[in-house]
């Protein structure tokens, strides 16, 4: 099929992809993959959007600490309300900074707190949620919506690759419900396809309706050795192709293809300070990994014309 | 889009399927459901295939302790391994009997040997022998081959569905990795769409190549509340269109089409001696419910023309 990744430079990274959906869609040829095992998964936090100065999701979450906060004053006394509530990013920047030098207390009660911010919420009321934070909510820095902060080629290399009998799932760190809501709207990839961190469910059986409820507790976070389980508890098949652009991606991109198939696997690399940003914490060794086993590294800077689409849907 | 439901006979259950698939397909009419959230459920044991004398998998599972025992001498004497070294099926029904009668003894020590029966096996050893299984093991009563003992008429119902835009999931209380080898075999449903029970899996990375092996515990057991818990997991939407045959479908039914879409709800009634197995165990409340609540009841004796068909795959 013919390719429309215009927003990918001529060089190394486009020739891969390229090179790669050729071969294993070539009829007869020694690489050939029928079309129901052409998988590929994709990291969604800095791999399909931009996740500084922090992650979309932890925007959404403070901003229902935030609401919290107002209606439970003894709240707005605690971190990581209190700093929800007051608006100072400071503290949970620092968190991370923190996190990075090896000091998690302040990452741990921000977490936990994420973790119970919509306890006993149903899944159709946090869908809903989700729907209308998308609807108004703006990136900090970028001067765009949440919602264009979508990478225009990652979208264009996802409609390559279903033109080529690819199926596209997003294998996140993230919140699973978190991205359902809006894959569809950003990358055209279905609720079905979206696989990502969860937490508990219960289920609820009143006279006339039924419901599930979110518990305080995270069924398990999708990072790391998780993500090749998940994909494969989610698909049966490993992947043929995969992306992600940190440490937690390595036994994803590790597990594709093999063992009797060929694989693509791409880690994008930020260091575009002029249209983006520029950074490796949390990639290092995923980096090192790359250029050990020849993985295709991607260049925000170099191998892409374009990094966000001027269309924001 | 036309039907061929030609092994159902004409009566309430075949109308309800017909007329229901009618309303959510008319364009404009207020029932119209969009083809995206068309989703279908079906349990598996006894609703798509015959689960009499015992579950397929446990079939499987049994072999498997055969050969345990027969590399382990200690084993020979010990239940379960003893009742499947010595081909006595009747320690393993009297386990059930036992189970239905509120003695769960036996069953408990048989399901901890079904946990621990493909400890360390790789995902793909045991895809290999599930193929193996599926292409010699043969029912024990029906005179077919298992792969032959699905129902001609669920095949039929998938394939319609499928022709009016509805996706075919599976969500049952079996082993979600035993289902899938054969499921697109049988059933025309991949393996993307089988929701089942899981094993826990672990992550190991080597020189040259990686693998997800199974744990000798469960990860989750699909049955219950668990149900509906399992499809919104996998899936992120309700179906509109769910089938069972026992009391732990009732959640998945309740769960389907509210809170506002209409919803289809059929359980398989076994009530057909002669052509495949009479029985309610198990599925006593159910019924009371279906009851209760018109749902809809499939006889197998008098809404099947035909219960299995005669073309083997």
């Amino acid at each position: 099929m013919g390719t429309d990744l215009g927003s990918w430079a001529d060089g190394p990274a486009r020739s891969a992809i390229v090179d790669f959906v050729e071969r294993v869609t070539a009829a007869g040829g020694p690489d050939f993959v029928e079309p129901a095992d052409r998988v590929a998964v994709f990291d969604n936090d800095g791999t399909l959007w931009c996740e500084k100065p922090m992650p979309v999701q932890l925007d959404f979450t403070v901003r229902r600490f935030a609401e919290m906060a107002a209606a439970d004053p003894a709240l707005q006394q605690k971190q990581p309300w209190k700093a929800a509530h007051e608006h100072d990013l400071h503290w949970l920047g620092a968190a991370m900074v923190k996190h990075y030098r090896g000091d998690d207390d302040d990452l741990k009660l921000l977490m936990g707190a994420v973790t119970e911010a919509f306890d006993s919420v149903t899944v159709e009321n946090y869908d809903a949620r989700v729907r209308a934070f998308f609807d108004g909510a703006d990136h900090p820095t970028l001067g765009r919506p949440y919602r264009g902060c979508g990478y225009a080629p990652m979208v264009e290399l996802l409609r390559y690759l279903e033109a080529n009998g690819f199926a596209n799932y997003i294998a996140s760190g993230g919140d699973r419900d978190f991205m359902r809501p809006v894959a569809g709207r950003l990358y055209g990839v279905p609720p079905e396809r979206i696989i990502g961190s969860a937490l508990g469910l219960s289920y609820r059986e009143g006279a006339d309706a039924t419901d599930l409820l979110y518990k305080a507790a995270m069924d398990f976070f999708d990072d790391g050795p998780e993500k090749p389980i998940r994909i494969w508890s989610r698909i049966g098949r490993r992947p043929i192709l995969s992306v992600g652009n940190s440490n937690g991606d390595l036994p994803m991109l590790a597990f594709s293809g093999q063992p009797d198939r060929p694989a693509l696997r791409m880690l994008i690399l930020h260091d575009d300070a002029d249209r983006e940003f520029d950074y490796v914490a949390g990639a290092e060794e995923a980096l090192d990994h790359a250029r050990e086993r020849d993985w295709t590294v991607v260049s925000m800077k170099h191998d892409w014309t374009n990094v966000f689409s001027s269309a924001v849907t």
